[in-house]
């Protein structure tokens, strides 16, 4: 189950190297988690709302191409491994078919007092449904 | 009464045309507003735990000189106009003797429901001494 | 000559105040302008390899209405004024049929030496067309 | 051979979940990472000039704890492990004495035709001697 995502890099993007400023990256990737999990029934405002967090605890990329500004550029989204509590996505960003970028984040679920809280009963049965 | 901040523009800041990118400056100028505002006693943190929003209501930005990353520079703000809901400041941002842009923002205070209210007393009173 | 392009606003957008950030809505006006002359087939990125600096010279925002995170805005842009040598833009976005700010840009050319340079003849001439 | 560079979270940083937003992580190592490198006697302005590209090519990091707006926090930088071609560092967040993130950069130098190069003499100088 990958979720594609596609962006236009900025020219606000860029830095003064004249190439995509690699923290960018980590926005990008936000962007495509946000859409995968609407696409999944998870919408980060509502769950905002409720007051539950869903913070990145551990966040890696490598960066294997640059990036200029104006590029059309594909984010693919797969939910990686998953626990009760805690679950990690793995991201490809594609150019046309060149892979210029891969990251990984791990997450998990937090109350308004930011202690752990199980991952949320719809998300958890689409992980399951996903890794079939 | 002018208040002075002091800030060193980063790397993340510039664009691909080599320059800091001019949304920055809109950033810079809302740092020494919030460091000035601190200095009259009215923290934006606890201003907000109070669910009270002062948020910009008008913008305007002048760019005179590019400025280029890793520069060190001073943001001066005053009040220039104030009612009792409202009030505008105006800015100049400086490197060395060089006025590099001059700006000014309109704000107001809303309450949780967005409602305009009135500039809370302690600024207010600070207003008044420094139009003196 | 109205241009209009469509955005989503971003989780990245937002602020601790819940709200979309007044910046951002600078990188949005940005975002569309570029979009817009590159439509009138003017490439930022061709100018720019060709060392020609098109650099804000003045901005000015006024923020209407609140937006939030994920929501799907439409920026519209035309151009206001232009001699041989700078020109103005005006922009409104809109959120459905809520107009939630309304901004200007002023521009000029620069060379690589930046020193200021007339408009480029074809956008000289498409400014002319919109203007009939 | 520990660098230290103190930085104040800025208003900017925060998203709508009130903390400071994961990206802006990454910024502050790469302030940190560039006044190190300054520390050192490698300027990036200088090096950019020379049109020689520092990149990122591989980024991690730990969020240990939330960060809020306004807070003074000390980044800590140090190599970790370097060739002729290529280094990393290991950074540490510290807000007081507590801790609040961990990460990693690894990083190459490449010229204006994005070929490897190999460090610059007087780094690879100072990363021997720090090694020691």
């Amino acid at each position: 189950m990958k979720f594609r995502y596609a962006l236009r890099t900025r020219y606000s993007d860029t830095a003064q190297d004249g190439i995509i400023h690699h923290p960018s990256f980590v926005i990008f990737l936000e962007v495509a988690r946000i859409e995968f999990f609407k696409s999944l029934g998870c919408d980060i405002n509502d769950l905002e709302r409720q007051k539950i967090l869903c913070p990145v605890v551990e966040l890696s990329v490598q960066y294997l191409k640059p990036l200029y500004s104006l590029e059309d550029i594909l984010v693919e989204v797969e939910v990686d491994v998953f626990s009760k509590v805690r679950f990690s996505l793995k991201y490809q960003i594609f150019r046309e078919q060149q892979c210029v970028a891969k990251a990984s984040t791990t997450h998990c679920f937090l109350n308004s007092s930011f202690k752990p809280i199980a991952i949320p009963e719809k998300l958890l049965f689409e992980f399951k449904q996903g890794s079939c």
